[in-house]
């Protein structure tokens, strides 16, 4: 039994340092695409246009990890939440992968045309998506409630930015018509990145969930 | 033994069963926000808006369900299978009615403004839309991977109304600033839709892997 125990140990963290990678990766991806976009650098946007394999096999991978820890070991009460946790946080880092492909061609179509303005607020908030990301991580892999709630509340900032950028965006494309094009693909961005919020909350009430058996969503708290 | 197998079913019946009445929640909510944005009728949007708190409460209880179910019957493949995609299925169903509040939203804003054009390609997409979510469920409920491949295959559909839309309403925003702010709702509920169709075609996906153990997610279909 005592044998059966350690190894299902082994694959828990095998499946969580799985996980950790696909996050590595999303969030290189995320930062690739939004460098890309502000550098106007048409090779660093192409190789996040094309370089989704190594997320999606991930994505695979990771689900039949899970299925066969939960198959061969049936685990019980925090182990099992652990890895449903699992499947959910998964499903939230593909999700991640495609927004970054978003961003990305949303960055060729935008770098066609002249820049509309000098790019503050947009890598702004690409930091904090990342930051969330990271966090939410960091807090799946420790089981850090508090840290879990650090994420949840980065996403007012967000949420305050992406209403900036529409703002100011909505401006320029009334006095000049020829900044709707370009101005909509950076509204589009700003969007993609709060979407990536999402999902970085997404993952941090999964981790409060899983270590609390306290639902925090939909302000369910107590 | 037997006892406990016949209470297993049951349960996985009505796990199923809760799903089904939260994917009819979720396409209704679809329908009403589109409903209100087309009548322009603010009654019918503002129902939309503040009406998630069945489908909060259904996501939690699907989930809370969902573990027990592994919890206590340790089940093995084809079972174990369903459950873990039900837990997707239920984090894609969320999101889809998170979707239809973000509808719900650009409709109060663009009925603010005169109307940019008569609507016809939106109602058609979220036609469309509703109708993969409903196919994707009975696909679920039934294991019928026919149905579920026709899914797949209706995305296209959106995404070629998606492009249409916008490339008309950039036309007028480019002809005549004050379309601008409106059009821009029109664009955003346009995707919205087309990622409400996502959704639709992940539900396929899970069906298709629950059901033949075979994974079409990312071309790595044989």
């Amino acid at each position: 039994m005592e044998r059966v125990v350690r190894h299902f140990q082994e694959e828990l963290e095998a499946l969580q340092g799985r996980l950790l990678e696909m996050g590595g990766l999303a969030e290189e991806r995320v930062r690739a695409a939004v460098e890309g976009l502000v550098t106007r650098n048409a090779a660093t946007v192409d190789r996040v246009l094309y370089g989704d394999e190594p997320i999606n096999r991930l994505h695979i991978e990771i689900d039949e990890r899970s299925v066969k820890l939960l198959a061969l070991h049936q685990p019980m009460a925090a182990d099992l939440r652990a890895i449903v946790a699992a499947v959910k946080i998964n499903t939230d880092l593909e999700r991640v992968g495609d927004l970054a492909v978003n961003i990305a061609e949303a960055a060729r179509r935008y770098v066609v045309h002249p820049p509309v303005k000098k790019l503050i607020d947009i890598p702004r908030m690409g930091g904090i998506a990342q930051a969330m990301l990271r966090d939410a991580l960091d807090a799946f892999v420790r089981g850090d409630v508090a840290l879990a709630r650090q994420v949840l509340n980065a996403d007012d900032q967000l949420d305050g930015l992406k209403t900036q950028i529409f703002r100011e965006l909505l401006t320029y494309m009334l006095q000049d018509p020829s900044t709707v094009e370009p101005s909509l693909d950076l509204i589009l961005v700003s969007r993609h990145l709060e979407r990536i919020g999402d999902h970085a909350t997404n993952v941090a009430e999964d981790v409060i969930f899983m270590v609390s058996a306290q639902d925090v969503r939909h302000g369910s708290s107590t």
